[in-house]
């Protein structure tokens, strides 16, 4: 197939982890002529994710996931892990992150950023989707301490992002992979019960700089619920 | 004052995540004879950490934070970005992390690992322990949710460490900044409504193996509830 001589496979569903990565793909695709990809829908409401074959690419039994082919099928779970390792070894420009050795302060803080993502945003607003959205029970304790909390973090980024454009990087910022693992859970914000972001000015500017980027819009669509 | 000439100030309580770089700057201060850092113990019980002083050096208002004395007082939040910092600044040897260059899958793995427990281990059951053991109101179905998920995460480290001693490395393993930030949650099983550890005997043995070593002692000692 001809699929066979595109480096990396992507098994993903179009949530905000998965938009993470296809995202990035889409950036390197456009960055790097020789770059490509394919992937895979993963169809959670089957739980194809905690079929054995899967659980063997993460044990965990999580979308995303990549394997690259390239590298004798080596597999990479965990979002951030993923937006890492595509850095290393795709991104050889640093045109989406930071040269750990020469440029190590800006490397550093991109890093702060996407810890805060991945450890803070993302689980606590996670849970907000969960209590104010999908659990069985109605639960108001449960739902206003993550919908407090997922705004109180929508606060912290609206502090760093207060005369920059971009989480990390000198001066007014770099998109870079910070934004990229934070900008599909704010764009989610409607599912977490913020209807709007007017009360966070710099990050409603900073999400219509990240989604207006042609590959946030085919990235979005890559494991889209009707694909 | 003496205290100046330790290139590291750490910020931090005695909790998991502040036992995770405290267990890692014991470590480096063993591994590495001129290493040595300082601490001060922030009382969350006063909200110190919401204080204008430190929101400067983490605008999240969360310990750990260091504060790198030897480097312009570049600051450094996010428990995991601390670990990664230190390591790429501080133990050139390799001894606790993998050659990003030379030993890319080791490395990548390892990344996997601190990620999961960064955004998985860690999130998902400091939220058991709140409606376990600190909520105001006893709410059945998120004890529930958060007990189970946390047994599901221990789990997944169960099945990573069959037949391995750490969570990263070749062979059986090679303890790391994985292992570092893992075990002070997997610790505090007790807290999370966990009684033993018999149901996850792999991570049992992983976690008697991380608690036996020195640093991880004095580590944990470092801005303890009596210090």
């Amino acid at each position: 197939m001809s699929s066979d001589s595109k480096p990396i496979h992507l098994y993903t569903l179009a949530t905000p982890n998965g938009v993470a990565v296809s995202a990035y793909l889409e950036e390197l695709k456009k960055k790097y002529p020789g770059f490509d990809y394919d992937f895979t829908k993963i169809d959670i409401s089957k739980n194809t994710q905690k079929e054995d074959w899967f659980i063997k690419l993460n044990p965990n039994g999580r979308i995303p996931v990549i394997v690259d082919k390239s590298r004798g099928d080596f597999a990479v779970f965990e979002t951030s892990a993923i937006l890492l390792y595509l850095a290393q070894h795709y991104d050889k420009e640093y045109a989406f992150w930071f040269n750990p050795e020469k440029d190590a302060n800006n490397y550093s803080e991109m890093l702060q950023w996407l810890f805060f993502a991945h450890g803070g945003l993302g689980p606590m607003q996670g849970q907000n989707h969960h209590f104010n959205k999908y659990a069985p029970e109605k639960i108001p304790y449960a739902q206003k301490r993550y919908l407090d909390e997922t705004k109180r973090l929508y606060g912290v980024l609206d502090i760093r992002l207060n005369g920059r454009e971009y989480l990390a990087g000198d001066g007014k910022g770099k998109y870079s992979l910070a934004d990229l693992k934070a900008f599909p859970w704010v764009k989610a914000h409607q599912h977490a019960g913020i209807e709007t972001l007017d009360e966070f000015p710099n990050v409603k500017a900073w999400l219509e700089r990240c989604v207006a980027r042609e590959a946030s819009v085919t990235g979005a669509d890559v494991g889209g619920f009707g694909k």
